[in-house]
């Protein structure tokens, strides 16, 4: 005898399939859902298809949108691009409120160990929205592992000869650490790339 | 302008309502629903509505099933009852595969602060169970908390002048545990519930 009924097991295998979550999460939140009003678990399951339905990448910049192009690209500075690896990362920076330019998603890093070649990513979308002119400055915002510095190393290769002006984001001790308990590597890089005050 | 857009918000507040999902934790599930193949998303949406439209409780112990009566009601050993608070106390209970006998599920503990009375939660059908004959144990299995003991005694009370025999489940010291960090009350119960050896 399953210690689960069929449609509850097979519910608990589909939450199963998200990010971190294992048997004794998934049986919460099945357990959840059958204890939810019907027209909730309805709106829920048509939120899922929706979002599979109505989401595609702006042609423009790779992030998610629901319509051709995005609102970040139809409506701010096109001068200043920020590049990026995922959509999310898009998320990170416009929690800041800090940045008015647009993004370009590149959805991936250089990566030869995992078959990841510079074609695979949208680089040579990067340099289109470039040719075109307008572009002033590019920010190359991948992650500070070793496949985001090579990626954005590689790009600036490819840029700077443009006339374009190429930054990096800072690499340093994060605010509110301490010292004592900062990598080494990342210390170091502090020590290196210091600012006059 | 919104971080997120409109059919990605939506999904991220239906994963919202899950137990312990924050949003964090919800984006992270609305991208990978995203990256989800068009197929898998379709079989998510069915399950959850499955579970809803298919899954309802047993008539005779009140758990879960997709009939009218559960498979441990039909197949088992119905001379013994175990008694528990909620559908999941019989997964866990199940997950032993120790225990032969049936179940039935209060749905509920009495809690007078919260305002549940023991005509709210299904006592009665318990009773009328045991009326029926041939229940030769009844063992208590509530949670060993103050609304899981009263409950315990509540229906103990009830049930003996039947003639039943009427047990509870032990409490003492978790098996692996070290005593120096068990609390007071379970030590104190270990000792007064000690077993000759």
């Amino acid at each position: 005898m399953e210690v689960f009924i069929e449609p509850i097991g097979r519910l608990m295998n589909e939450f199963s399939r998200l990010p971190g979550v294992g048997r004794k999460t998934a049986q919460r939140y099945a357990y959840k859902v059958i204890s939810m009003p019907e027209e909730d678990v309805r709106a829920f399951a048509e939120a899922l298809l929706d979002v599979k339905h109505k989401v595609r990448f702006c042609k423009i910049c790779g992030n998610f949108t629901t319509g051709e192009v995005c609102d970040v690209c139809r409506l701010r500075d096109s001068s200043q691009i920020c590049v990026v690896k995922e959509p999310k990362d898009v998320v990170a920076l416009e929690k800041l409120h800090e940045y008015s330019g647009v993004y370009h998603v590149l959805h991936g890093v250089i990566d030869p160990m995992n078959g990841v070649t510079p074609n695979d990513i949208r680089i040579k979308e990067l340099l289109a929205r470039i040719g075109e002119g307008g572009v002033k400055e590019v920010i190359l915002a991948t992650n500070p592992d070793v496949e985001g510095e090579a990626t954005a190393m590689y790009i600036a290769r490819l840029i700077k000869p443009l006339g374009v002006k190429t930054t990096r984001i800072a690499h340093g001790v994060p605010v509110g650490s301490e010292l004592e308990y900062t990598d080494e590597v990342t210390l170091a890089r502090a020590l290196k790339d210091r600012k006059e005050v």
